[in-house]
């Protein structure tokens, strides 16, 4: 994929002019992943995030043994364990492609040499991380208040695309029942 | 409290040099707060982050008329309900103080215009929200893989002062126990 490409789906995610694009974008590299690519395993420091040009990605932690799916990721998102890109601490989340994915991915080193060069990434990553805060603080107070029930109402309402694209066993750990209890809520939702 | 004043606490926070700290600071206003005073209601949008010079803020949630404490915050850290404060939303939290509290108010249009007349604004509130965000990481996960008992031990490791500052029954809510399980969790701890 070449830069004006590039440039082109970035355009999606930020007011940033073409000029200033085409100083940040030799720092993203373009990859292909197949599906049911490991990104990141539980344990590790991540090192990268993934602008997401084409496909899913989730991220999931694990407890006694079974994988509790925490977010999903689709086109236009930027995806990773940004606890521990940032904090530079082992993450407690790994990541997985659900589909074959087309990326942009960022280095941690990269980040910091664009923010050298090109203080303005500042503002980008800033804006990143705000909507990425919101979105995760949306889940942890959903987490407190809502039933299950709700919180799949609310990813119906809110991403019905992630309902087709994502295996229902994932679907159910995000929301926190086993696969049965969604099956019945489904069935209680469908005959409301 | 004059702007000399108010750039010394400051300092602890960000590595602005004192020029940067001078044109930033007029737009934080320090007020004091009395004991238990709400700084915003659930169901309002939040205009205001608090940066704490002296004192305790805590945010809580309702759930069936009762308050889930969801945040403590002390002595250089930046309180608030981001996610309203962000996304214009209205809040899911309020915000109370549980000390006397000195603070450094920044609303949210005096943030717009730092952004305005001092791009390096955007630095500085990157990696506050940063902080935030591997903060409010550490207690989503932990809600969903930790025992209310790893919950008080990570926090009686972490920040005991807190442990000093706060009553009883806020510090079983935000573990996710009753104030009478928290004793009993406190005992099994002392007798170990």
């Amino acid at each position: 994929m070449n830069e004006t490409e590039k440039i082109k789906h970035f355009r999606q995610f930020t007011d940033f002019n073409d000029s200033e694009l085409e100083i940040i974008m030799p720092y993203f590299e373009f990859k292909k992943f197949k599906k049911k690519s490991i990104l990141l395993d539980i344990g590790k420091v991540s090192n990268e995030v993934f602008y997401i040009i084409k496909g899913c990605i989730r991220l999931y932690c694990e407890k006694d043994g079974e994988e509790l799916s925490t977010y999903f990721f689709t086109e236009n998102m930027f995806a990773g364990s940004y606890d521990s890109f940032l904090s530079r601490k082992t993450s407690k989340v790994a990541i997985e492609t659900l589909e074959e994915c087309e990326v942009l991915v960022l280095t941690h080193e990269a980040q910091e040499k664009l923010y050298d060069i090109f203080p303005k990434m500042n503002e980008f990553i800033r804006k990143a991380i705000e909507q990425r805060f919101v979105l995760l603080h949306d889940l942890f107070i959903s987490y407190l208040l809502n039933s299950p029930e709700e919180r799949y109402l609310t990813l119906l309402n809110d991403r019905p695309d992630l309902l087709q694209r994502i295996p229902q066993h994932q679907i159910a750990s995000f929301i926190g029942v086993t696969p049965v209890s969604l099956s019945r809520i489904r069935n209680r939702i469908i005959k409301k």
